[in-house]
């Protein structure tokens, strides 16, 4: 959980929570009851973690500490895609040990943050044979932690990375080498997020493509990604198994969950989505690709 | 039709058979009887000539004038995406006037390809009544000929550009917001090309996206675009009508016929597809989003 100054196209926006907890948690909750495990210092707002615990997200994982909250500042290109990290200060994160509460080690559907992977995997650990463990990871964890990214690898169900990560994890630029070579490492599936161009899953069954939503306003793409997992797993969550049917399906109640996340600066919209507007911009998704029997 | 002196991350090649006009007939010849209208130099191959015509490919409509064909040389990054040009020489094609010959002139499906757009309102001009009119432009002429281009729109049905070139032609970043603005201005349809990640048809049905069909060896991506338009009218021409379900069709035929096109060097592959194969990756760009209906 964090703070972050961003640097937008429309706007210049100081102190914002942010954080791929909160992301993925307010994402997770329009679906299912979600549990969080994140670190905060003493300068988070009493107001975030109510707005939490109103959409039912057990907060008792939230550990409070002394200090200050982690800080990123950035700024994003015209294109909202490119962006540049001005800021990064760890403060309570840089001690960050994740303490997974007993009442949590049952918990059927586990998403990995991108923390360092042996707090990863340390989670892991605490955690009682889940259904599914999924993980995000990032270029400074793959470069500066190679032996520890693998060890991860072998302990998870799905991979969620984006491109230009799976690239560098593989070694291999074209996306579809990149995969097979990453699925040749432990995960079960691969998630392959394209920002606007939607989301690749790879799994024992083939390839699926979710496309991304033609937004008219796009505002803040901070944190789409983690709204992506925050969704693929709160669907997951209702469904009775995880069949590579449900994945797909999964795959486009995330890319929905995402693109409201980024109509607003922060979390202000994904604080708010229903899982009846997520429903709906689905379809929206869906009549991207609808048609009839393709016939010669 | 041109020459290309190619350097590609596997390989470089000189005097490669190229241009707009090869790819794109080599490709809708898969579908249709094709008609071809371009010039060529003293130095162009006999055999490409008799390769196009073995195709079913009229070539009345090259004109063969004095002096050195059309030549562009490109090196790609490794990523396949960028390329840098390094030479352009007109030569021959200085001072094409496209003459379509009588015999074209109800060719009921036209495709202007990237020429100066005064020289597409000629064609368009010499042609009667055809079902559809598509043409193609580039950065050059929407910076160069904006009033030229205004014209072109105004008399053509569909515009097939890049994302690049809508947001230029536009002036909206929002891939979105520069379908709406560039539709306002003439075209009935609007067809957004992303490379890798597919492509986006805009029409009064909305939007369609056709996802890019994930390959694991990409050798070559010239031509693709023109591969692309030759495998979407080629598809057109074998249609009763021309519905929105029959334009969303062609986009995964567009869309297959590409594919094809970047596996090999040059038109080696795109000269040798079949309906057939065109058909079967279809298949496989369908099973990119294949599921059952999507319920909570």
């Amino acid at each position: 959980m964090a703070f972050d100054d961003l640097e937008l196209p429309s706007v210049n926006a100081k102190d914002v929570v942010g954080g791929s907890a909160t992301y993925s948690a307010f994402a997770a909750s329009a679906f299912a009851e979600v549990r969080l495990v994140a670190v905060v210092g003493s300068d988070f707002p009493d107001a975030t973690i109510a707005a939490l615990r109103a959409r039912g997200i057990d907060t008792d994982g939230i550990e409070h500490a002394e200090g200050r909250t982690f800080r990123w500042a950035g700024r994003y290109d015209a294109d909202l895609v490119h962006r540049t990290t001005l800021d990064t200060q760890l403060n309570v994160f840089a001690s960050f040990a994740p303490k997974i509460p007993d009442a949590y080690r049952d918990t059927p559907i586990v998403l990995l943050g991108n923390i360092h992977p042996a707090l990863q995997l340390e989670v892991v650990e605490q955690v009682r044979r889940p259904r599914i463990v999924i993980a995000d990871t990032m270029n400074f964890w793959i470069s500066g932690e190679p032996a520890l990214v693998d060890s991860m690898l072998k302990r998870i169900d799905t991979l969620v990375i984006n491109d230009e990560e799976a690239r560098q994890l593989s070694g291999h630029h074209n996306i579809r080498r990149a995969a097979k070579a990453i699925l040749g490492r432990g995960p079960k599936r691969l998630i392959i997020k394209r920002g606007e161009h939607g989301a690749l899953l790879f799994d024992s069954e083939g390839i699926f493509a979710a496309p991304g939503f033609p937004l008219e306003d796009v505002v803040d793409p901070t944190g789409a990604g983690d709204a992506f997992a925050g969704g693929f797993v709160g669907y997951l969550a209702g469904q009775a198994e995880l069949s590579p049917l449900v994945l797909r399906r999964a795959m486009l109640y995330a890319t929905a969950t995402a693109s409201f996340c980024v109509e607003a600066v922060g979390t202000a919209r994904v604080a708010t989505i229903t899982k009846s507007d997520i429903a709906e911009r689905v379809t929206s998704i869906r009549a991207l690709y609808e048609f009839g029997a393709a016939t010669m």
